[in-house]
């Protein structure tokens, strides 16, 4: 095999379609690296991927760490894997440094699926803002979908922003809780739970199966409460033991309702072109922001500004169009 | 007196702040105005009322129409003024020429407040963008501060984005509701409950007693399920009947048990300091992004990328980093 810097272009693309997993890691290298060649050279195999990409589905899985997530996406995994399908889990953690281990970065929590050839599973670029680790795991999915995946994973830890982005990439948004809800709760962002899809309450197993099945009833009655979904889609509550292998077929088989529910209503499709040119204008408007507030005059004016503001000198909308009118 | 033109800012200034109404109503009008030089004298007049203004409190009122808003705000502010407060009622409704007549416009539904000397009410700027509205409703604030004005009341119509706005500029946030929650729930959108310091389901008198007070076991049930706020205020469900002037008195002790929370823990200052740079940062995000996308080759340039982004020919980061690189 040659390097990456020997390897052309169409021999990537090639490869990759024929799903040659060591070309699409090495592809994926070249997503993540912030040399400037990388990326140009990622940039054309990715636009030669890209008609080949879009023919999965993509799930999104969140939960506080203590949920089981590595569990649960092991053994959910496998059993897709044995339906025959090809799976790619990737992750979302912009945190990695503070959660470490957390997440994907221990590899030998999913020992079991990282063995089985049909499964991908790539850990989340480190080091990185929630921008960068964004951008390379939706073009990570466009290379794992053109090697064809059919199911890609999009893993999170429920504690932070990382969900929002999650949601901005995923068809479906997964939800895994435990039974106790009052402590733990706390610890799940507001806004989680209205973009949920599903919750899967996992653990229902022993001791447990009842307090669980109290907590489903409890949570459907509060979904209740909330405004029907864009997508036609009523959002489940479900239980689940992903320990013991219990409910997680019907975890399957709720998803591909979703699917084909959403498919036919067209809120699919709608949804993917939505998301893609969110991203679009997401990236222009990040970018406008940061090559302006880079600025070390505007930062300064910035600065007292905002103090000017807390002695009540200047309105903030004044202080704004003082700021604005600086040279850039 | 003399016209808007005539009037010196220091003669607005000393006017205002005696709370001569006519001349916070002429002020209102400047800052309302899009002639420059009328903006450039509300400038004047605000930057000199700043050090008078921060001092009321400042409540949201949202609902969607027919849930009794116009009635309970006005007997909710006949008992402000009744305890010897000024109370401003303002509102934002971007919407007014679809919802018309559905908010303040329409001055006859509150008679009583419109004829309360403590009381000042004003209606929407009117064919306006939201972030117009909201400027001027944030700057029409400050004026009435500095008029002396202890209790601010933001209205809004609960079925848009406008709820947003208003909770960036208030300090505690009353959502109105009725009772038979099923179908009216479908009108507000997602997240506004989470926003609400308290939901108060109105026209709970005659035959609506049992029915108001089953709702609101439910929704207490409900909001006990999400995380607890920042404010370390914990969300009310209340009820009440404006039209039957019951539960008034019980809302007022309840906003003022929250400010009495939130002055002391100094969360309520806090909020006040965020809220300022947020409206900074707002006002440079919005511009920076008004004055890219109002270019021509940049707005053509942008449609062609989505029409390639939808057939899968670029994937949005690229085609955004494409559109960056014109020339502006």
């Amino acid at each position: 095999m040659n390097s990456i810097h020997n390897t052309s272009v169409d021999e990537f693309v090639k490869e990759i379609l024929n799903n040659n997993i060591s070309y699409l890691s090495r592809a994926i290298t070249l997503v993540e690296s912030n040399n400037l060649k990388h990326q140009a050279k990622a940039h054309q195999i990715l636009e030669k991927c890209l008609p080949h990409s879009n023919n999965s589905i993509r799930i999104g899985i969140t939960g506080v760490p203590g949920v089981g997530k590595s569990t649960f996406i092991e053994v959910f995994g496998k059993y897709l894997t044995g339906l025959g399908k090809k799976v790619a889990v990737l992750a979302i953690d912009p945190s990695s440094s503070i959660q470490k281990g957390s997440i994907l970065g221990d590899k030998t929590r999913m020992q079991t699926l990282v063995n089985d050839d049909n499964a991908f599973i790539r850990p989340s670029p480190s080091g990185e803002s929630l921008g960068g680790v964004a951008r390379k795991t939706r073009e990570t999915i466009t290379l794992c979908e053109a090697a064809g995946h059919d199911v890609i994973i999009i893993e999170t830890v429920g504690v932070g922003q990382s969900e929002t982005t999650v949601h901005s990439m995923v068809d479906f948004f997964l939800l895994l809780k435990l039974a106790n809800a009052g402590d733990e709760l706390q610890g799940i962002k507001r806004g989680i739970i209205e973009m949920a899809d599903a919750i899967a309450i996992n653990k229902a197993d022993g001791l447990n199966v009842k307090e669980t099945n109290l907590a489903k009833t409890e949570f459907a009655r509060a979904l209740h409460l909330f405004p029907a979904k864009e997508s036609d889609w009523i959002p489940k509550v479900v239980t689940c033991s992903a320990t013991e292998n219990i409910g997680i077929k019907e975890i399957y088989e709720m998803i591909t309702e979703y699917f084909t529910l959403t498919q036919k209503n067209g809120y699919f499709y709608q949804k993917r072109n939505f998301q893609n040119k969110n991203w679009l204008f997401e990236t222009i408007d990040n970018e406008l922001k940061s090559d302006f507030y880079q600025n070390d005059t505007i930062q300064k004016e910035i600065v007292k500004s905002i103090k000017m503001i807390e002695n009540q000198e200047i309105n903030p909308f004044h202080a704004a169009k003082k700021i604005l009118k600086i040279k850039r």
